[in-house]
């Protein structure tokens, strides 16, 4: 449930280099490594492919068609930031260009995560701006109604707290909680530093089937082969 | 983002009087007297016609295509409770049928909200269990993976603490935070006080452009009348 | 495209004996005798079943998560109109409850007509108000932008006039253009008429095929029969 | 991958006393006794509530926006066959009717499952005439091309050959193949012996942790109950 | 509603130097300048990333399944002009291919806006042809049933009268109905000359906050920063 | 209805040369070439523009959330195929990724056809291995539950036997059966050997209005055309 008209000027970040540190494992090597968990909805898509960013979440609680509180959450960036834009009910308005994109990016966001539409994307993707949106529309916005800053939102399905990790690419958004960045971020370099290996083996024709040493356990489940 | 297999066991539920004293105010009225917050998603529809619903939340996350959980929530009903059930991914299948619903009201459930799918929808019916979920599936679902039991967790968009309250009606279901029960209750009460008499000068004909001296603003905003 | 903060308060509506007339019709034989057209998406659902009306349109544009001009066009409702509410976005708010629907009922309009959603569904179908929409939802809205009231509208992907003639029922929703309304009138006529003959043979074993003369054009097309 | 313009006259069909005995069983229970499989998706909904029927299927192959093997299909209906109607393309419109329905019904069909639309629903609900759709519309459709009868169709999902069982209420349809129709039965019976004695013991408080031995399993999962 | 089978010859197009010069300015601004209103739905997304136009609008009207209509509307189109093509019930069929494409291209349309399906769009990627749909399908369509050619249409939500201009970009389609065409240009060309100034203060750093002098009127909202 | 924990080890493919013969045709010409048939549902995308491909398919049946069989399914790839994952239930998790991918490419398969999600999508495009998917998602999958492979399936919507030919591009996704595609492939080359000529006549003006003599049937079956 949220408070309005709020905004959290001071947040608890995760340390700049541990929030860093996650984009080049991407999304789906960081939700594994925590168990699975964490992930926006597979609506949540990149306007361009290929951006793979990491950093630390400001938060911002926007209601349908009312943009007023993007302008408040630009003040709250800083340098290495994602802002993460959650709604009070389903909208798939344009809230954000690329005006607001230069206002974000000079105060130091690198990238929007948002629960809603966004508009411009040929020149928020010309200033390499990655937004990860359910929606592209040009539908404009009012200014009429406060919502929060940094309070802990729901966005696309996932909870996030203000100075939690953001994980976004191609494959989509995770959220990894401050708490546990540096144990996610561990584990996640763990389960890539083995990927090479098995990469290699699989690449050579070796099946999953024996590198993992699942033909007993399926067998046992029942598994029968027909000739 | 969820901790995975365990119970807690203690939660600090809203009182009793207070939780059940939301329900005659119904969803709509309790979600405006808190400020327009809380709501689950439109997509969560009762099977049923007609239920006026309000309990103590019990939570319980589940992953895909597996129930197994269900059965462990049970254990942690009280009387006057309603099971939330959330997904770690989308899913519609049917993770409730009439059995899990005997064993619920049993234990003093008085209804179930799922981010996914039910079952046995006729006998739910007439036994009068009311459920609200996004789907009516009669897929059946394994036991083989195990999520949790009263964490806090995201359901159809809204984040829900084990022992908030739930008000669930033919108008969808809200979370009502536990620390702000007493007053969404005495809120809610007010606002509904108030609607009495409106509706009598409503129903005599009297406009809303003239209760609510709406006349003036809308002038000011520019409206044009034309003959 | 839409013109925005003005009310027309005089419009031509359809004449009420042809408007009235078209209700026991059905939407589905209306839209048939006008040559298969008029029709809203089928996502357009009624809050309860059963409801059959016809009646003729005044329009409301609004914006997302404002029901602002809903009080607006109350004033200009007359008895045996039907209120069509356009959004200039997609949004499934509850604009729209027990107290507007008092309001309406009292001045004699006969059902409404949203692109959007709607609350208070319980009591609603209490007082018999009938209401077509695409969602069901507490969400409230918010007064603060001008839409329009009587100018024409796009709803569900229909193109309404004010006057114009709204047949709705548990198929879904048909607009007849006021100029098309007296010979949509006789035409549905004639087609209902010709089904009383048509439904006593089917139901007495006689088929389509050789009732409608089929069997030759189906020949013609190359359908073959295999024993 | 679908014939097109060929009617089978000679189906087997599964014998009728199998075929009726499947409907008091249910689809959840049908479907949980076949091993989990042969659901058709959820997006079929009965029109009416409380229909519980099974049948043979007739199928019927359409074309987007026609509807003239309908009258085709009709000719080959039986007494206790159940119509499944499948599409070469996504379609909404409503392609039956109160007619058809009387048609249907006077051969001895005792449903319709088709993955479109149908409409004048009230009649049908009237005439306790059960169909399963994805949707209700007035839109009508043409007749200009051929599809086919009693081939072998994909519907909603499944794979449907004529002459299987469809079992179909509530909870949504389930397609038994005529080879597996004997047996499922049996299971779906033995199954549903089992559920007596399991709802009095869950109606008593006893809980499914207990009853199905469940504890030791989540222990071994890693379960952990915190108070 | 809609006038089937016939072809308007003599359409008033918007002047080609209006209809032309707001291709730069793109949909967002357009739309902005036009009072936030004209947007068809945002599930209308470009085949390809990049193409930028506006034209004049000439309309045909389809039935589902069926593109007839599309080799009678290449004859009307003249050097400028946008296909526009609406549909008479929800449809996602491959309409148009690169051989139509050749033709309207031969013919000097720059584009097609179709609230339906389009295939060989890698083809129509090459040629350069855009295209704005809600799908992307190989189905095919026959060739049976008469719409019309420049009528006045509802495209995804929107109203379109021949001789309209369409803008398209990868933000969406807005359509600007040619009486006020001229009088958006001036609008948003003033909107534009405006962005550049602004777009260089936000690059410095300047907050939107203080630039559009927002900070009173938040505050006098009751916005409550915290620390 | 479908048969659970087999692997069908010997499976009869359509010949290789016929096989490959159907990639530069496309899906389209294709599925006209077949009568308009044979077409997965256009929710099936691909994750990167540009690839065309055609093999045989060995199919594989999966479990919501459980990928288990995809292993299962490596070891029976054979140069030339093309995997077809179908679910027993809807599911959007991402199976499949770049280890996965790796293991299908050295085995020879030259593509993925999945009603379900994928991940690692930017690996899978540096890696040029294209999938057909109605979901990108990073959600991991357990491995818990039998499927089956080489079974016949439906795969969003369409039947597709092993063996079976799939042409996939950016248009979508098509089956040819074994039995039908070297029938098929001779008519999509006919139909395209006919396409030059028309794409050369409409390239230079000449409509299709008279290329396919279109004139005498619009006119008979009414159109008129109005100056």
């Amino acid at each position: 449930m949220y408070q309005l008209g709020v905004v959290y000027r001071n947040i608890t970040r995760t340390d700049r280099a541990t929030a860093d540190a996650l984009a080049p494992l991407g999304s789906a090597t960081v939700h594994e490594a925590m168990g699975r968990v964490g992930l926006l909805k597979p609506c949540m898509r990149p306007i361009y492919a290929g951006a793979q960013i990491s950093g630390t979440a400001v938060t911002v609680l926007l209601h349908p068609g009312d943009n007023w509180m993007m302008h408040v959450v630009a003040e709250q960036i800083q340098a290495g930031d994602i802002v993460v834009a959650a709604l009070t009910a389903e909208c798939s308005d344009g809230y954000f260009g690329d005006l607001l994109a230069t206002s974000f990016q000079a105060r130091g966001a690198c990238g929007l995560v948002i629960d809603a539409g966004v508009r411009d994307v040929k020149t928020l993707t010309e200033m390499r701006f990655p937004v990860w949106s359910k929606a592209i529309s040009s539908k404009g916005t009012i200014k009429a109604t406060l919502g929060s800053v940094n309070i802990p939102v729901v966005c696309a399905g996932a909870y996030i707290t203000p100075g939690d990790v953001i994980v976004a690419d191609d494959d989509g958004v995770v959220c990894v909680p401050r708490a546990m960045a540096a144990q996610a971020l561990q584990a996640a370099r763990a389960r890539e530093a083995n990927e090479g290996a098995k990469r290699e083996k699989l690449a050579r024709g070796v099946l999953g089937l024996d590198m993992y040493n699942m033909r007993e356990p399926l067998a046992a489940a029942g598994l029968k082969y027909i000739d």
